[in-house]
């Protein structure tokens, strides 16, 4: 999975079978310090997740698993909306940085 | 999936089982901005995208579940055409830009 | 999928269960004005696509689709030899460029 | 798989199906020689992994196969914790460097 | 696939269900004219690769097909272990380049 950031919805009308009835987000990927980290995706999201907060999401074929046999043709979904995290990194072995972050 | 422009198309005589009747298009794919975002891919259509429009496609297996038992070596697709989308960034959390974007 | 320019072949003899009787080709990614993009792949090919030819990659699980249910682990197939293709592309939404290609 | 360095981990209340009783390491992928390379990857982990410890990691389907049939959206896990590791490597075919690490 | 250098190999006592008895290589992804290409990446071996041969990777759900329905984790594996290949480049259309080369 990776952390992103809600930045957006996006709509059409327009589209495959299995597609009716998602919500998608468009989401910008960070690391846990905020920096951008690659391109946007495009997300479905069934845990009312809203523009401006931190998510999980999971790509690929376990994106899909939740929709079991059905044919949705969905590779991104929102699996978790961030309530905090903690990061600390060490630099070269000696150094440690300690982070906590809330969303919200 | 990934928000995409469409290019172009691309027609092949030689190719593999299950490749027959499937409308090939080029994708450009863009953030919400309009930037170009990573290399073209090569994605199957079957809801009418034309070139100039701003598309969403799916990767992987799950853009194959469509086609269900059948053998199509199919690992993108075009599920949506995107009618529009509102896009709202904060920067380090003060700032919030608001962008809204129709298709066509 | 992706657009593909083939430029050579590799032999193994020590191989894993399921390679045996595979042409592999290795296949440099390109856009579609020529443009190499990203890193080389190794493809197998069943169609008779040779060194110089343009051609269309699938990869991933969709890629070992044509196997069925034998054990192949093959992540890359060449499933479509370019014939031609036209690509339009709008910048900054006035502009219009048009080309068209064939292969050979 | 790819070579990591737990720095953290995230918690989540609002998640999808699934994603119930899994720790969340926040993994920053490293090369053999600890440079970062990539993005930062959400990975579970049930072999208690801990910060500062180098890690494997498995990612896409191969990594939700440990769940069997159960609906876990999960597409990435850590699947070892790192004793040590050789890398030897040849620079233009003539000149060969070692290294030996252990973690911790 | 993906052409690579085996570079070095990893251990892990610590680890998940189904990666007992797997030989763990790290592999530098190489191009065909021996230029590094991305990310080292971890793969399993079952066919005797070593340190300073050029192998093929397969990566994805295609890598773990080799072990059937058993629960293994496992998401790159060394398919081939390359004796040589053949590259010929055409650059503009016009020149072309050829080389060829053996491993060992």
């Amino acid at each position: 999975m990776f952390l992103g950031l809600v930045i957006g919805s996006v709509w059409a009308t327009q589209k495959e079978e299995g597609m009716d009835n998602l919500k998608l987000m468009i989401v910008q990927p960070i690391d846990a310090f905020g920096v951008r980290a690659g391109s946007q995706v495009i997300a479905a999201d069934r845990i009312g997740a809203g523009v401006g907060e931190n998510v999980i999401v999971s790509r690929g074929s376990p994106a899909r698993v939740l929709f079991g046999g059905k044919a949705v043709p969905i590779d991104a979904m929102i699996v978790g909306i961030v309530d905090s995290f903690d990061v600390a990194e060490r630099s070269s072995g000696e150094e440690e940085n300690g982070w906590k972050k809330s969303n919200g």
